[in-house]
């Protein structure tokens, strides 16, 4: 006999699919959702529903969006000259909450990682040599994480962006805002050290 | 400008609304469900929708079921002489794990607290009575939690089951299973003496 009813093991299973919620969480959030409202759960329900319905990706950019081309690619007020990698589209919110960035994005969908078996061949990058072709771009910013992996696929994009006439750029290595130096690793601080700028 | 398209906004909402499932949290499962296959995220959906539909109290346990009267009420292997009263279904869940409880199960659905301003009247109480008028139970075992909530709860139904002629047990104090002294917290240290059982 099985503990809960069909649906109710249905939905933990479910659940327990999700990133970061294991067998536990995934129970706990299965009572949850039976205690709420019918008209609450179904809220959620629906929301999974529409997202899958509307959202694609831009085909310029591919950013997820409702409009294509997307509001940003579309947007007059825009950097048409710069154009800032990434890997995914949170990271594009990440970069537009600071609020200083004003050029264009294009969004890898990965990073290139060996040990993963993900090679260059599993990241967007037909657009974006497509766009370089054209000409108007005249700054690639790589802004993929200082981890191992989105190193690795910054190096690779650099070289793979030496035959286009454009400058290409990598973010800046350096102490985040509020740290002090007493907690920074070694090669934070040396590459901290490298980077500086004249005041 | 939003910086996601509205319906993923709305589905980050709606996520965030989970318990344990901040902002952050709910915009990587956000991501998460838009990678995912349509059918796939739409199994999720599904699964929230149809448990919503299916899933119903029990009307002699208040524990969750498809159907009435819940497989353990209406299982002729249980003992119906024995009653375990809990606060939520999870906790039923713990219990079975464990195999070796064979009587019945009876589920308050919250415990009392003064403090969040939940009084008895918040619990379902009202079958409990009923059924021990009826005069087959004849061991209410008290299992809420430890804690000043589920103690003060038990508290209460110990006075209140007074006026029937049953025996009220309360689960044990001790040290958990492969726990040592050296860490066990003065309080559990001397219930644990205090509830000590001949060999």
């Amino acid at each position: 006999m099985a503990l809960f009813p069909p649906s109710v093991e249905r939905l933990i299973k479910e659940l327990a699919k999700l990133p970061g919620i294991g067998q536990k969480s995934a129970q706990r959030l299965a009572f949850f959702l039976l205690s709420l409202p019918r008209e609450e759960a179904q809220k959620l329900a629906q929301a999974i529903t529409e997202v899958k319905e509307k959202i694609f990706y831009c085909a310029l950019c591919y950013n997820l969006t409702e409009i294509d081309p997307c509001p940003i690619c579309s947007d007059p007020a825009r950097d048409r000259h710069l154009l800032c990698i990434l890997e995914k589209p949170s990271d594009m919110l990440s970069i537009e909450r600071g609020g200083a960035y004003k050029g264009l994005y294009y969004i890898l969908h990965g990073l290139i990682s060996p040990l993963k078996n993900r090679g260059p061949e599993t990241l967007k990058l037909e657009e974006l040599l497509n766009r370089l072709k054209e000409g108007t771009i005249q700054e690639v910013i790589l802004a993929t994480s200082m981890t191992t992996e989105g190193e690795h696929t910054a190096l690779y994009l650099h070289q793979l962006l030496k035959p286009f006439q454009v400058k290409v750029s990598r973010i800046a290595y350096g102490l985040p805002m509020g740290s002090s130096l007493e907690y920074a690793d070694e090669i934070t601080l040396s590459k901290s050290l490298e980077g500086r700028r004249e005041l």
